[in-house]
């Protein structure tokens, strides 16, 4: 189920100098009808400098134009886009360049939709899609082929859930989300009393997964529903594929997320966080405000202030490591025994 | 397609002193309609202290009915249900108060359903499920939604797969087993020989997964079936979300094992063994029974005896983890350094 | 959806020694009619002995035959195919007896097929999948129940697609690849440009995903289309489950990777790497040809030469682990300590 083009629609320099906010320098009538590197660029399309790196191919290519940040847009002078922010600049011409499609107002007939299901304006339903009992459908949703919500899921404004995506009971999503195929939202959390027996006794979720407005969500991620309350991910949020967000949690504002990271149950995090992949984070937590963690960091306690946090080691030749890493195992000892030679030569 | 009640039935609090094997102290037949944190319960609710800390809202709590330790029953004048494990008793209300859903004999007419399946009494299949030849589904069974399994599998009484969920050939779920969504069970092991010109040759997996009773298996969790024989999930285990079971793993019973974690193949887990989130085992292991493993731990050996085993390093303010861990690469070096100082000092 | 058979043809000795070129000894006419572990074959079997660890059991094993290296052979007087590369040959006489199910020209009534695919001959297309417009598959194509392609996808010759694969746009799949079930092709890649307000603008993400022949992809696993281009997996890749490829990352010919990787965006991977379980290998770094990165390793620099490389500290018992984490926090401290010890002590 497409939700964008799959072919740039055509533009004038003019025009994308209006979506990027850029100030054009050259022939406000070029045609753009692409976007590529700026060492693969042809006739027709698009291309950007976002750091010094690619400057150098400034000479030789063949882009139609370029969005170039102010102090390397007099050493250019083709056709091109002079923005600060070059990085943003592209990123709106790649949107205007690959508009949504236009949302039809379509259900197929191999979708099976409970009772009492609400269903707005142009809402698009696939093929083989479940809809439970008493959900809600607002306008211009998109459900793709193979998504299943349970009842009485309520699924914002314009949002799009991609392939196989899977909303457990009560799932809310809000306004223009993404959901990328195969996330699950809504699968029960991960909660056992232990008893006396040494078996395990369920503790039934009876909560929900509460999500914000703009959040994407990568594919075969999972957030799982609270055990009381709502596990909630906060409007603006981004996460990456093959995330997993315990029972509970809390996503601030538009924090971002990598690939494989684990947050625990009941964690708690800040907003404009940044957290890098396969990072692990502890439950009940709080990561204030504004914290950056970098990539496959653990994180067993609670983070404040605002700032970068780091673990981890990087990978070295495997002789120096397996030496490196046999001597971590007597580091205590090795303080201790650079203590004693200090007492001696103090005395 | 819901497996429990979304919202409470009422009972009264005698009721609830039975299913949890509680003292009541109080109104017997205050009704209770609901279970919320002590912090957020209103009239109707069920609350719960687990330890001390929420203790300080017992004055102000609005719950009308709180379970409590003994030790902080007589601070309390309100209703109460005395146990002295109060979160398994809380687990016990919760499921009371959440009953599951009373299962009815249902196929949807769009389930796909192969050559001599056996369906035992009061099976649920939901919409868009897919059937092999020769499977069994026990009494009660539920699946869920695009549900889809291979040929000659069997799902065991009263077992429920949620939506989206796979079950390659010849897998046997046993019974009481609750599968979330997007769990794939019976992929292929991983398991290629090297050849001399650098390519791999496929070892065609023959072997399936068996998981046995009580067992709950999380959203988009993989347990790959075996090379030869079989991949075994033990009575009881836990697993929850994106977890890696590798061919031939064999795991415990009533072990239970966080999110992401990663079992390589043919390691075998104890019983009564807590793996923590984002664990990585490597393959062909013994783990003992009743060993405890605390999250983003690295397994490269076997763990015996019974006991707590840890590895990794917490995060630390970027700047301070910047210099240790230059430092690390050191290490060697350094505990050499530190031999030579012992031996002038010695001499 | 079966692709093999489940239970082995019956073959003799002798052409078993054909399919897995090795030198027959004994009953060319012995009955093989499975395959088992040296300690539990029984009558019918054939077993093999891969190392040393199992000789002990030729006394005992009930096989009707054994794949055994040369060295070991004069040690068995039953029947036997020699050969020096016993997991090799172990790995064709399975893919002999087991071996793939005839492809059958079948479409589903249920499959929802859009508009100017092109469909090969003895395509297999099973219940509830869904083809997006524009799709070709090549001969022999089996995609499995609910599987899900987007727009424009190819899927070459032979490939199978087992259930619930979801395909985005214009996803490109070589000859005879094998995807797993619940494999995400061609999501989004994770790409957001900054503004000043703190939020996240995406970046259209206008690539596509390019597999090429003879891969193998795990369940769940997924690979996320490139900004721009493609993200490209070489001929031969073999990837586990769970793993993560980013955006416009580049996997060489051969390369093989263990269950919860995390390779970040634009990484590119060389020829006939061995990349370990839950390694997390940061974005735009190089990693050479002939590179092995044992298991939970964290990579955030480029790796060449060829070589074997290593990071992370295997578990310890609980109690020594937190004494010397506690002293890696210090270690650069203690570096300092050691420095000034050495200046007295030469001075």
């Amino acid at each position: 189920m497409a939700y964008q083009q799959n072919r740039p629609i055509k533009l004038t320099l003019s025009e994308l100098s209006e979506f990027t906010d850029s100030e054009l320098r050259g022939d406000p009538d070029c045609k753009i009808s692409g976007i590529a590197a700026i060492d693969q660029a042809g006739a027709g399309d698009l291309s950007f400098i976002h750091d010094g790196r690619y400057q150098s191919f400034l000479s030789t290519t063949q882009a139609s134009a370029i969005i170039l940040p102010t102090k390397l847009a007099d050493s250019y002078s083709g056709n091109q886009l002079v923005n600060d922010d070059p990085y943003l600049a592209y990123a709106r011409a790649v949107a205007a360049l690959f508009p949504p499609h236009e949302v039809l107002a379509f259900i197929h007939p191999t979708a099976v939709i409970g009772e009492d299901v609400a269903i707005g304006q142009d809402v698009y339903v696939a093929a083989h899609t479940v809809i439970g009992n008493g959900c809600e459908l607002e306008d211009r949703v998109r459900l793709g082929p193979g998504s299943i919500l349970g009842d009485e899921c309520v699924v914002g404004e314009a949002s799009i859930l991609k392939g196989n995506v899977s909303l457990g009971d009560r799932s809310r999503v809000g306004k223009r989300c993404l959901i990328h195929s195969g996330a699950v939202l809504g699968a029960d959390g991960f909660g056992f009393a232990p008893q006396k027996n040494g078996k395990w006794y369920k503790i039934t979720q009876i909560g929900n997964v509460v999500i914000g407005n703009d959040v994407e969500i990568g594919a075969n991620t999972c957030i799982d529903r609270a055990a009381i309350g709502s596990t909630r991910v906060g409007d603006g949020v981004k996460l990456d594929n093959l995330i997993q967000i315990g029972h509970n949690a809390q996503i601030g504002e538009d924090t971002i997320i990598a690939a494989n990271a684990a947050i625990a149950g009941s964690t708690k995090i800040g907003r404009r966080c940044r957290v890098g992949g396969a990072v692990a984070i502890a439950g009940h937590l709080e990561i204030a405000d504004d914290v950056v963690i970098t990539g496959f960091s653990m994180v067993t306690h609670s983070l404040r202030p605002a700032g970068v946090y780091s673990s981890g080691i990087t990978a070295d030749d495997n002789r120096s490591w397996r030496k490196n890493a046999a001597r971590f195992r007597k580091l205590d000892d090795l303080f201790r025994r650079v203590m004693n030679i200090e007492k001696i030569i103090k005395s």
